[in-house]
């Protein structure tokens, strides 16, 4: 199995601060056994829904980091480490448990995504990394979500290499844009990395390169018979591109069964597609596939569809790659409790602006579900909380306004989404193949309803606090403001 | 010196269509010496000038790319190419010229960024690196640009780990971000590989960790006494935190020339920073510092500053590392010619679209100096053009609209901005350390009025075309179209 990885574990891929910070808890001798939390508060794009991703690639840094001598070097070269701490960080391994719902899970605000437990100082050093990598790789699974979504039946190719977030925006990308339903990938590398299906035609500097758009066509059919898709647009898309393109699928015999097809990458699709289409039907070509690509995004798309525009397949790179309209996931890394002799300390961030006040505790999600299968809603509980079957869904404190009310009388069943995935630094479970975690995704989006997967104005999805969260929330806050 | 890349050069590092294409050339004896060139089309955030960075990056990925026989025997069970092309893959490697604009420079939409020189199959492999690389970077860099300018003279922090686009999103965001003008980083890492000045204070959980905000602030400032800044806004900003950190700074002698200060990380800054500075100022602490993080971009900044809101520094992490506003840099790759049997062909991409046609020929950019110093004018000519000193500019085709006629008569002196900095492969002069280079860019950027930097509504900076290129140009168009 390769690495998840391309940027090789680092102990110095953290803000400078959580050094600071690890020194300072490392001087105090205050390092006891820490509980933190990794949520977001607000769903990206204006959506409904997340896909929960990154989560593989998380597990594999965390195995992997370790300061090597250079790195302590640099860090006594900024003239603010001590010898003995800068000794003690050589030492260094990630030996925390990690909890997480799996990876591919439909999630919502302000549920867990990341639950480390190990001593402070460790559990701080991963801070930053935890972020980095779960903020971007959930970020980009949602927006490919999305506009899969919008695609409807129809495949779509994530072609985002060139606009992505340097090479490993591109590559872990890539990966994040798979769990969220890409059905492959111009990225070569992460195809071979994550055995992603890689796909590609031409470029317009294959047709300009021969200085004759037919013999360019000719030239690559021959070569690449099964499959072949011609890029049209390099001259005039419908008075020569199209036209060289039926010739050389004519005099080649590219046939019914071949993959033929034309690729548009400029103009308005809308109107091209149905002359293109037009023109294939007329000329016998009607299996001829039509992938359109250029600035394409979920809206796009969902105007494309509803219009009934004949395309084939959507190529999408620039605004699925860098999440465009949201660019950031605003995930955070709360500390919960610490304990040491015995003593749990239960913490909770107050703050002058309500929306950054945290959830208290460890937490655990339970996914209710109606007797026709679909996710009706999710229970935030203690994640040591046992709750009775019984507990009625209108007892509970609505996490955000519920505007549909949820019949307690219809859950048929309730699921528990937070798993341990590390003991003690290890991985308890090898990495799944990342074409499972894609199924698994597209699996748990079924059990929603359209309302609220829909693109534009989703129903919110309804979330509750158990009461015995709710009520430690209610006893913190009141301890501060007492 | 450490390498300018975190992700180990690949020859996968590419778009599937790339090693389709040059498998085609392999196979049809086609390839000849080409000549590609990137450059971009629109300035991101409707802005008047971007930051050319990321060329120390690619030339190192250009000397470094190659294909292992585990890449090779990735392609071969991907059952699209042949053993003998497998093969000559692994003795490829980049062998190439390559002419840009010294990086930092200041750059405008159709002027050349990256001109590549090679053999055709060499050329179409490094594309999607050539893009990835220098779209990404530019990208950042302008926009922290952007950032710094809005701060007028107040350093600006990145902080943009926890939110940039995976591992190296992270990585060579600091680096362009530094080329941009942030005066450091809290990325660590990024610190140490490119010599960039790394700071950090404390996270919430420093504080809530000792359960007692003023303890928590003495351990720090104990351990820290130089440059102590204490974040303040874990319970209640003004009736608590800045109080515990007042008496922190009076109770331990922090003076006043440690650098002490207090950070701000939600509310409404503008509200809050002024009523700590009161509370400062009337404790006798006149010279400590008001750190200000939480969202910010070059628009909270101008309206801030515009305010007069009393900020020391600027710590900005989310909307400077993911470009918000414009999260990618449309940046293009197009072959300019082909030269075979001492024969040139020089080609042009035509489109439907009249704002994708390309500029002919391989190019230079005269930038044009008035007396009084500043840059009044850029002329893209011929790469080998030698324009008359007397060439007016009003003979000259405008590029786009240029609002203000550029008078010829004042303009002092030019220079050309595009160098040869590879050779056969090898770069020519070795790395500059990333602080010459951003010296560099803010000289650059200081020619230019402050009209062209306006970050609302710039006046656009006048660029033409030189006589010899609207010829090529027009007659290349001619000849597609007779």
């Amino acid at each position: 199995m390769n690495p998840g990885y391309q940027v090789p574990p680092s102990g110095l891929f953290t803000d400078f601060y959580e050094l600071t910070m690890m020194q300072g808890f490392f001087l105090s001798r205050h390092n006891p056994h820490a509980v933190f939390e990794m949520f977001y508060r607000k769903q990206p794009f204006n959506g409904g829904f997340s896909v929960f991703a990154g989560l593989g690639t998380l597990l594999e840094y965390l195995e992997g980091i370790r300061f090597t001598r250079e790195d302590t070097a640099y860090l006594k070269s900024t003239g603010k480490f001590r010898e003995h701490f800068l000794d003690y960080l050589l030492t260094l391994r990630f030996t925390g448990d990690v909890h997480a719902p799996a990876e591919g899970e439909i999630v919502f605000p302000r549920e867990p995504l990341i639950r480390i437990e190990a001593p402070l100082i460790e559990a701080q050093w991963v801070e930053s990394l935890v972020l980095n990598i779960i903020n971007f790789q959930t970020l980009i699974a949602t927006k490919t979500r999305r506009i899969c979504t919008a695609a409807g039946n129809r495949p779509v190719l994530e072609f985002g290499l060139r606009r992505a977030h340097g090479p490993d925006g591109a590559v872990s990308g890539t990966r994040a844009a798979y769990v969220g339903g890409a059905g492959a990938t111009s990225n070569t590398l992460a195809g071979k990395l994550f055995d992603i299906p890689v796909k590609g035609t031409m470029a317009h500097s294959w047709v300009m390169s021969f200085g004759d758009e037919l013999t360019a066509f000719r030239r690559y059919a021959e070569i690449y018979p099964e499959g072949c898709i011609l890029l049209v647009d390099t001259y005039d898309t419908l008075e020569q591109g199209v036209k060289n393109a039926v010739q050389t699928a004519k005099s080649m015999g590219l046939g019914e069964s071949s993959g033929f097809g034309v690729r548009l990458d400029s103009g308005d699709p809308a109107t091209l597609c149905r002359k293109v289409r037009t023109i294939l039907d007329a000329e016998g070509l009607s299996r001829a596939k039509i992938v359109v690509s250029n600035d394409l995004d979920e809206n796009v798309i969902a105007a494309l569809v509803d219009q009934d525009v004949p395309v084939d397949v959507f190529g999408v790179g620039t605004r699925l790659v860098t999440a465009w309209g949201d660019p950031a996931l605003g995930g955070v890394y709360k500390l919960i409790s610490v304990r040491s002799n015995e003593k749990t300390l239960q913490v909770l961030k107050l703050s002058d602006d309500p929306g950054k006040q945290s959830l208290p505790g460890s937490k655990q999600v339970l996914r209710c579900f109606g007797t026709s299968g679909s996710a009706v809603a999710d229970i935030i509980t203690g994640s040591e909380e046992e709750l009775e079957p019984a507990d009625s869904l209108a007892d509970l404190q609505p996490l955000a306004e519920n505007r549909n009310p949820v019949d307690p009388g219809t859950i048929a069943w309730r699921e528990a989404l937070v798993f341990q995935c590390m003991k003690e630094g290890e991985r308890l479970y090898p990495a799944l193949p990342l074409s499972d975690i894609r199924e698994f995704s597209l699996h748990r989006l079924s059990s929603f309803s359209e309302e609220i997967l829909d693109l534009d104005r989703p129903s919110p999805y309804p979330l509750f606090l158990s009461e015995k969260l709710s009520r430690l929330k209610d006893d913190l806050t009141g301890s501060f403001h007492s």
